[in-house]
Formats: C-alpha cells, structure tokens, sequence
C-alpha cells in the first residue's frame, strides 16, 4: 500500500484501506452512532497508516470564515433567488453572510474551490454530482444537496416532494379535460432514472400518471438541447406538430417561460395549457399568469442553511427535510378546446 | 499622532499623517507615475511611522485565491445575471472564477468579507458606497465599480451611457406624440443629485427633457418605497391618479415588469406605454414586449473582469469604460389614445 500523505488522501484512500464503505469512514471520523468497535479499530488503523486528516480539524484549526457557499449550476436560473432569499434569511442575525458561485460548467471545481477556505458549509443544487464524491467532501465540510432524492449518510438534503407536487398537475390537467399531455424538460442526463434528480422524479409521475389514466401511448416528451438554453425551439417544435398537445407540463417555471414564449408565438394561448414549477415570482405576473407548483423554495433555503449552521455547531447525524408543494392555478391552465378534448388525439392514432 | 499598528491602519490615516490626498497615497504605493519625489518622501515616511501594510502585498505574500468576486446590492436583481455571464466569459479559459455576494443590506460588509482573502478583485455594484471608502479598498485588492459615474484614481469603472440611452428613451416617446410622462424609479437615496448612479443620470436626464420640450410642468415622479421591494404599488398609485400618465418610463426592466402588472391589472395596456432599462432577457418574451434600452450588460461584466485581470497583471492606472445604448422598441410603446394625447392633460392644468 502506498503511504501518501496530507490533503491528496481521500477518505475513498481510508475505505479501501480499511475495507469498507466510505460512508462507514465518515461515520467514524464523525463519532457517529451505529459503528461496531471492529469497524472503528480498522478504520483508525487505516487514517494512521495512511496519514489522512480530514479539513474538518483543519478547518477548526484555522478558525471560521463566516460564509456558507450556494452552489448553482447556472447563473440565470429564477428559482435560485428563492433558495438564496431562503439562506440569506436563515443566517439573518449571525455573523454569516451567504456567497452564491455558479458553476456554468465543471460543477467539481466551483464545489472544491468553496471548499478550500472559502466557506463554512456548502449548500449544492448541481444534480448529477457524484454521491460518493459528495460523501468525501462531506468529510471536509458540512454539505447539504438540495434537490437531490438521495439518502446518504455523511451529507444533509432538502427536497421538494416532486412526486405529490407533479400528481397535482396532472390531476388538475386531467380535471380539466386534458389527454394529450406533453412533458418539455431537461436533456437526458439530467432526467435519467436513478439519479434521483427533482427532474427524474418529475418525468417519472408523469408517466406513472398518464399509465394510469390509459394515455400511456400518448406521452410527448420534449428537452431543450442544453439546461444553460432557453427551451423555446423545443416548444416551438412541439406545438408545430400535427398531433400538438393541448397541455404542457414544463419541467420547472424557466422552461414553461419559454413554452408561453413559443404557444404565444404561434397564436395558441387560448389553446394550449401551460404548467410550471417552482412558482417563481413571475408566475403570478398578470401578463404571464402561469399555473405553478409551490415547493416552498425560500423555506428550502431558509432549510439547508439552518442545516448548515446546525452541523457548525455540532450535529453529526444527517437529516433529510421534504417541503411541502401547493399547486397555484392560474389562467395558462386553459381548457382543451371541444374539437380537440373530445377526440383527444387518440382516436387518430387508432 | 498615535501610531497604530498592523490592519487598522488605513489609507486615510496616512494620507492625513502626510497631508495628501488618499489618490497620492495609492499613487505611492502602486508606484504610479505623476507622483512628485517630494510628495513621495512625505508617503513613505507617513507609512514607516504609521506602521501601514498595504494588504496587497500580504495577498501577494499568502498568493492568489483565482476567485473574483462581484458584489450586488440585491439577489433578485435581473440586470446582474447579464454581468456575472460576462464576467464568466471574460475568465474562461484562466484559472479564475468568479462568485456571487448579494449585499441585501449592508454592503461594506459584504465587500470586506470579499476583500479578507476571499477573493482576488471585487465587481462592485452597490450604487451609495462611499468613494473614499472605496478607494480605500482599492489600495487593498484591484476594485472596478460598476455603474456609477465617478472618475476616482484609485479604482476603475464600468458604466452605461445612461444620458443617452435616456435621451433615446424620451425622443421616442415623444414621437409617439406622449407628453405627460412619469418617471418610476428608486427611493431618493439612490437618485440623488451628485451620487452618480445610474438612477440619479436617468432621472436627471428626464427631467432635462422634459423641460427642453416645454414640458417641466408634466413631470411626476414615483418610486418604489425600497429597492427591495416591488414597485408595483407606486405605479398601481401612478395610474390611478386623475393625471394619469400615457408613458410610464421605468428605471429599470424590474421595475418595468411592475409598471406593465399595474397596467395591466388596470386594463390600461393598450393605453399606457412602459419602457424599461437594462433589455433584460423578459423584455423580449412575447407576453411582456417591453421596449427597453439595451445597455450591453454583458459586455459590461466582461470588461470590469477583464478590467481586474488586468490590474492583477501590474496594470496601475485607472481605466474607465463606458458601454454604448440601443433602445429595443417593441410592442410596449403604444400610441397614446387620441383624447389623451390631443389635450394632452396639460389643457386641464391651464
């Protein structure tokens, strides 16, 4: 075995040393509960052999920056300004102050930078970081993954519950008359099964929703080509098609932006429904007037920093917070036109 | 004199000690040229007294964190997403990157945090903070000031030509045949005449124009109780007045997009126009249309990191940018309405 030593040894060098899992590593050096002596013994060994010392100590050694770090993957993303109101209120009264670095590209570097100095905690929102690599920085500094349907055992989460949040649309659309649904969300990556992204589960319902109601051979599932891209070429592409939806469920209220842009555009407003997510503050502008779930996202952020501060002070044991969703209706929720709702599509595909 | 030692000194203290200005100290310590020998000496022997240690050679002493940090008054403010994606294409391709700090209350914290070894150079947004006070900074860690009309010799700057994409604004207007005008902008701190803010050029600029074109007593001038908050109310107040405006010139596109809810939860679009600052990425969205001046935002954020780069390369003498306008007419400059724009409202005054 290799003895390295200082910063380039991971707490992965540690688990493979000793034998086991990251997440019982991190346990260990956490004092957490729920580690045998065994595990402990094999595990101290394998620090000592290895010259590993976690930044957490060295963090204590030289003090406290009295800055928690926002990691977003763009800059432009609207529901961003509520998870950082959320933050900033949290820490409204102490001695923090907030910092937001948007990644707009290797999310690894931004999250290492915030880690090396910077900040105290780190709140991340990039969705497809690597879980085992977030447990290793977890190791340095507290960590909550805001977003992201994981359990894991060394870092925090706070989500939204996407499931109840994305059945909500499809009742109320469904309620409305709506058949011919269409999704228009991320690209692939970011909505691939198992990585437990807010995306993910969202595309997930809505095909668990349109099985359930027989409609399972009319789902539409549109992308924009990029999460940094506006995702208005992609709507206008779907509602140019011959079997157009009367409903768009857009993955998050940025997306259902650029769907009113490209429904309007083609004079369909009055035709097409529209459905976002995250009730950001335009959704209830009277010119855009767009149906949107709440998923409370100043209380998420109010949430991960409080998180934050608690793990500061002390706490070891992870918590997981869900917030609630509310679906606000407004007038993008129109009713599917007769000729349209009441042959539904289907019919001419049978 | 009491001779203090190590951070607390300031800039100020040794320009007082050696009867200059805080410019000539910076002057000195950048080893800027236009600096006499004499003047030089009493510098010199100010800061050897004083025991003063500029932190610019501790920050080249500790070295380089590769992070610029821009610094803004509010989180919510659309304007800045232009800035930060130019400041991030500006460092693509360097070691640098740049993060977010939202003052949202008091911003010399905020900028002192940025400057305690948190980050290489600051973006500074912040319209009220004091010059000397910045130039202060600015003998610590390379400063640009972003937006404000200053001509300080201590600090760049990056600003819009505010006078004339002002005047594009009003001539427009007028040859739309408008006459009774509001101005809609921020509370009187951030207006007021000689602190160089956009805001207060802007508003200057309106009512320069208003009078030129006879028109002096057709001023009104609303704003927004905090600029934090909406400005939804003050221009709900502005449309319901009895002299009520056929053009509502907003100070920025926020603002703007409050302007445009009152209208229309008043039903008044087609009879009040809206025009907007900044020509933010809504201004173009079909259901907002609103004609706003494009002050090349990202441009902007591109040159005041560029400008950081530079002086972090040995640059030393100041710079000052200034970003050309071009007014983005669309559907938001409607004509006003024949009754109103004939007698104008000012028959009624006469």
């Amino acid at each position: 075995m290799s003895i390295r030593k200082g910063r380039s040894v991971t707490i992965s060098d540690v688990a493979e040393a000793a034998g086991v899992s990251r997440a019982a590593v991190s346990k260990v050096i956490r004092d957490a509960y729920g580690v045998s002596p065994g595990m402990r013994a094999r595990v101290q060994s394998a620090i000592e052999q290895l010259g590993y010392r976690p930044s957490v100590a060295a963090r204590a050694l030289r003090g406290s920056s009295y800055r928690l770090g926002l990691e977003v993957p763009h800059v432009n993303a609207r529901f961003m300004t509520q998870i950082m109101t959320g933050a900033k209120q949290a820490v409204s009264g102490t001695p923090y102050q907030v910092i937001l670095a948007p990644a707009d590209g290797p999310e690894y570097s931004t999250l290492e930078s915030l880690a090396d100095g910077l900040v105290d905690g780190i709140i991340a929102v990039s969705p497809l970081v690597d879980p085992a690599w977030l447990e290793d920085l977890a190791g340095r500094i507290p960590v909550v993954m805001l977003g992201r349907h994981d359990t894991p055992s060394g870092y925090d989460t706070v989500i939204g519950d996407d499931r109840t949040g994305t059945r909500a649309i499809m009742r109320h659309l469904f309620d409305l008359g709506h058949r011919r649904i269409a999704h228009l969300t991320e690209p692939e990556p970011v909505t691939a099964p198992g990585t437990g992204t807010p995306h993910a589960i969202r595309l997930q319902v809505y095909r668990e929703c349109m099985a359930e109601a027989g409609l399972g051979d009319l789902v539409q599932v549109a992308r924009r080509h990029d999460d940094s891209e506006p995702a208005r070429q992609a709507a206008a592409e779907l509602v140019a098609r011959h079997d157009r939806p009367t409903a768009i469920v857009a993955g998050h209220d940025d997306i259902a932006l650029d769907a009113l842009a490209a429904v309007a555009a083609a004079g369909l407003r009055d035709r097409v429904a529209v459905v976002g997510y995250d009730n950001t503050d335009l959704a209830e502008h009277p010119l855009i007037d767009l149906t949107s779930v709440d998923q409370q996202g100043v209380e998420m952020g109010a949430e991960a920093a409080t998180m934050l501060l608690e793990r500061l002070q002390g706490r070891i044991e992870p918590r997981h917070y869900v917030a609630t969703t509310h679906l606000h209706v407004r007038g993008s929720s129109v009713r599917p036109t007769s000729d349209r709702a009441e042959t539904g599509g289907r019919d001419q595909l049978e």
